[in-house]
């Protein structure tokens, strides 16, 4: 595991809001509404740029920070500090500053350039302090978007940030829909868990209870809440960290405490580090931008029903990749799931991914997922702005080295040829068990445009991603309830139902979600698979694909075509197809199909 | 969910270690030394009985509670404050006073009448306070183990305990071995995860750094160091509870919160809920106390690595009930695990489960999974006091009716019958898949005494700890390396081969941890399965069982007598015997056995 690193510059001292060196500002004046009823009469904003703005103005890209964030996103340039998103923003990365303009601002209520409780009131020539109104993500959005006008930037290709930024990003779509191409929102929610909401809470009080608090007015006093400051940080790294992260780091080295000069306990090595981190976090952070930006974090809310979030989500009009991370159980994938499955409801172009991990809430910011997360990201943006998908798909994850009839070497396979020519033109299509995309991809050749696939393999899952197609993550094992009645005009199952073990369920679902569907499988009933039990006294196992044997086949399902014609009847659904394929000589079976098909097709409705 | 109740009279003041309404006390005369040096001139002991001491001195449980609880287990009469485990302890419960005799100390370090650092210093006159030298789990128990000499108990029939009561036990069973027919786990672990260290960490930073804490010598103060302690308080409750408990109860109500008088914050009703609770704990706990047990609890370590634990754990007597809950992050499953793989290891009598549960580590305080968790209690108890088991098993515990061959209705099965002939007198048998412990329980009627059964249901787990049988929840798809080379004299795999995934994994360490294996599995090879493929195109379904269907039987396997003996050939296993029987007509099969037999047994080994 990548050790997260602290970039920030522990000289700088927070009493003064001031701009990071490599920050540009620009100031609006006012009187400045807030969402809450608050009024600020003027706002500067502090913001970093990255690239050169094209010609066309297409090619701007957005990077919300989180809570503790700020314009720093990355480096200018080798000898420049450390930014806090290196891993994914610079010359060739997955936000290539070669090719995107990046614009990072600090956002409002913060305290690195942007106007915040430390920035001097100019009614009163001192700073705001507790005076400092309540906001929002959508009044820290709406300065963004101030920033964007005065930029010049009428639409942002996409809209990126993560855990907190993540809700600018989610904002954004929603507040200005026509400004913003695609949304990138990583580890974050439509809404905090109750539990880090509660997290929230013991930091906040930590901080009001200090008695160096000073009801907020400590700017001008010898001392700040530092000591509450410091235990609202250390909890938070708490959940920044996955459980298996933090064993990692400290259970071999327990009672071996890291030597740091502190005055919080350190007689064991997490809590040397947990002391290491508060201390330092408040020489960099201001105690009231900290109750400021978690209580906006806390207030965010994109519905708190699948009902309110759609209408919500409605309003957007880009294309969405949303990741989160395995073991982030401060922003936990479920959450994440909310978004895309209301997305999904909605029949939005969305992609989305929980990206295996161990790193926790930190895995965004972090080298080690970068290969899928930041794959997806790159992928993402050069299919919004038109670029052919020009990237390798392995063999594997289109599913010829999954299933690969005996006589079908070539790309071009028999099944998928039927099942290419069974689809309606104009069709819709979503596709279970899409593998990396060769039916959608064939699908989209024909013309067809509204397509979606359903997908387990995290590699599967890039290659879809940089081909252009939208794929979710997900275990049909565990049902289609995200998917309305009728939302597809056709659900292909594609050489999969073997590997099902909720057949019924899924079958189901099928003709609940698509108008039609499309079944392919093996057929046990072919001669030769007879023949072997018979005879032979042997399980056969169909295609002989891959070598794989009775004990290890993914195959767990076994059925004839006469097996799933009595499903099908047995269900009243209506047969409107049966394509029974010889795959080893490579044409179509016109006769006896159970006993003469290696593979069936079948088209149903209910 | 069952709303946790907060039991305790919040009138009392902790100023000074007062017992409890119920509580008698005990002195030992000093000086006492503790494990890390220090020293107490003496030490008083507050504790709780319930129920009588049997003649014999063979009925009595030492209950030890957790860090914030106290000697009040449960009440003593309808009339009585409520205690801590009144789900679990009482008239007819699974801890039933009406058989045993219950003892509830107050911990060493505590502040409930128990010497702690709010008792007064004999040579000073006043309380402790941070003079109270560290204690540890062990200084804890040694003083329970005086308490049991006092009430003159010479062997506890069992010592039960949650989270740091768990530790406890543990500590009981190594320490003092001899003391100890039963040990009952629950919701614990052999040392805290590096995450619940850091909770505490903060949580004790939060007291440490409270201005007044005044190092621990607050008790002649006019304050004590309250917000300290409430915030750890608060932190701890985020940690007892589930992520699921946490948004089931304030998720709708988010902004909501009870209005409840408190200067913390109560923005939202999870803030309100953590203020209530962390005000009302300082009403009845010692800050001092907290820290001194928190240490005790974030210093125990039964070992580090499994070696370290088989180490301690080898020092035991006992027989095992090992609980842990799916929901519990601070205490979690795994870590219980370790303690179960190396009592496995070692080839002690171990039970363990990982009782499914929404209510995190709260769940054993809790009646939601009481069913359980409690039945598996008062079964374990019952065997422990040698009571013969009565409990009735449900026949589908006893596989019949996952795997019922047509003609065998009686709860004498054909293979069963086999099986138990082939295992030799005195063998130690491990049953995989061993259900509710038919196979296990025929074998102990046969003298067998060694037995160990591993099953993943709960109410077979249940079936099993019922009926005094060893059991381990435990998938064995993810393999059986817990288990060391040749721990069995045999392995069985009674017709669960066909529902397994990693076939070749399973029977590779069957072969490894028994000296012999013994497998049966459904013949797919038998001449009406044959026929039912080859001449009507249709996949039959092995014994019909239960009328499952090629779409949903649990078989995801299909094999033949002829594949299973290439599959040992190709591996150069070792068949010993050949047992081919036709379950239909309930006879053994003599001659072609791949075309006779419905069922196979094997006997393998490397």
């Amino acid at each position: 595991m990548t050790k997260p690193q602290d970039v920030f510059d522990s000289s700088d001292s927070v009493r003064t809001a001031r701009p990071l060196r490599h920050a540009q500002t620009v100031e609006f004046a006012g009187p400045i509404k807030l969402e809450l009823g608050g009024k600020l009469p003027s706002v500067t904003v502090a913001y970093e740029t990255y690239g050169r703005l094209s010609e066309h103005r297409d090619n701007a890209i957005l990077v919300c920070h989180a809570l503790s964030g700020d314009s720093h996103v990355a480096r200018h340039g080798a000898a420049d500090d450390p930014g806090w998103w290196d891993t994914v923003v610079g010359p060739g990365k997955a936000i290539d500053t070669d090719k995107y303009f990046i614009v990072c601002p600090n956002m409002l209520g913060g305290c690195r350039g942007t106007t915040g409780p430390n920035s001097i009131n100019p009614a009163t020539g001192k700073p705001h302090g507790a005076d400092f109104p309540n906001v929002t993500t959508t009044d820290i959005v709406d300065m963004q978007r101030r920033l964007a006008d005065h930029l010049g930037i009428g639409q942002w290709l996409a809209v990126a940030g993560g855990s907190m930024g993540g809700h600018q990003s989610l904002t954004w779509a929603t507040r200005y829909p026509a400004r913003v191409r695609g949304a990138i929102p990583l580890a974050t929610s439509p809404r905090l868990t109750s539990q880090a909401l509660a997290f929230d809470v013991v930091g906040r009080n930590a901080i009001f209870r200090d008695p160096h608090y000073h009801g907020g007015q400590y700017y001008d006093k010898a001392s700040a809440p530092h000591v509450g400051l410091a235990l609202a940080r250390m909890l938070g790294h708490i959940t920044y960290l996955s459980p298996q992260a933090m064993q990692e780091k400290f259970a071999a080295t327990k009672l071996r405490p890291r030597d740091v000069a502190t005055e919080f306990e350190k007689k064991f090595s997490v809590g040397s580090y947990l002391a290491y981190q508060g201390d330092k976090f408040v020489e960099r952070f201001d105690a009231n931008s900290y109750i400021t930006l978690s209580m906006a974090m806390d207030l965010f809310d994109l519905g708190a029903t699948p009902g309110e979030l759609a209408d919500r989500l409605a309003k957007s009009q880009c294309r969405w990749l949303i990741i989160s991370f395995t073991s982030d159980w401060l922003f936990p994938a479920e959450h994440a799931r909310e978004i895309a499955d209301a997305l999904i409801a909605l029949g939005r172009p969305v992609s989305y991914c929980n990206v295996r991990s161990d790193c926790g809430h930190d895995a965004f910011l972090l080298e080690d997922e970068l290969p899928i997360y930041g794959g997806m990201i790159s992928g993402f943006l050069a299919n919004l702005r038109g670029e052919s998908p020009t990237a390798h798909v392995p063999a594997e994850l289109d599913g010829l080295d999954r299933y690969r009839p005996q006589s079908i070497f070539s790309t071009r396979r028999l099944d998928h040829d039927r099942i290419v020519e069974l689809v309606p033109p104009q069709a819709s299509v979503l596709d279970i068990g899409c593998g990396g995309g060769p039916v959608l991809s064939r699908l989209r050749q024909t013309g067809h445009t509204r397509l979606m696939g359903l997908e387990l393999d995290e590699q599967a899952l890039l290659a879809c991603v940089r081909r252009g197609l939208d794929v979710v993550q997900v275990d049909v094992n565990k049902g289609l309830r995200i998917f309305a009645d009728g939302q597809f005009d056709v659900v292909v199952l594609s050489l999969t139902l073997q590997s099902i073990r909720n057949v019924e369920r899924v079958i189901a679902d099928m003709l609940r979600v698509g108008r039609k569907a499309i079944v392919s499988f093996p057929n046990f009933g072919y001669h030769k698979l007879r023949a072997t039990l018979a005879n032979e006294g042997r399980v056969p196992e169909p295609f002989n694909w891959m070598g794989f044997r009775w004990y290890n086949t993914p195959a767990i399902r076994f059925l004839t075509i006469a097996d799933f014609e009595e499903f099908c009847r047995e269900r009243n659904f209506t047969v409107h197809q049966r394509v029974a394929l010889n795959t080893e000589e490579g044409r179509e079976v016109a006769g006896d199909a159970n006993l003469n098909a290696d593979m069936a097709i079948f088209v149903l409705s209910l």
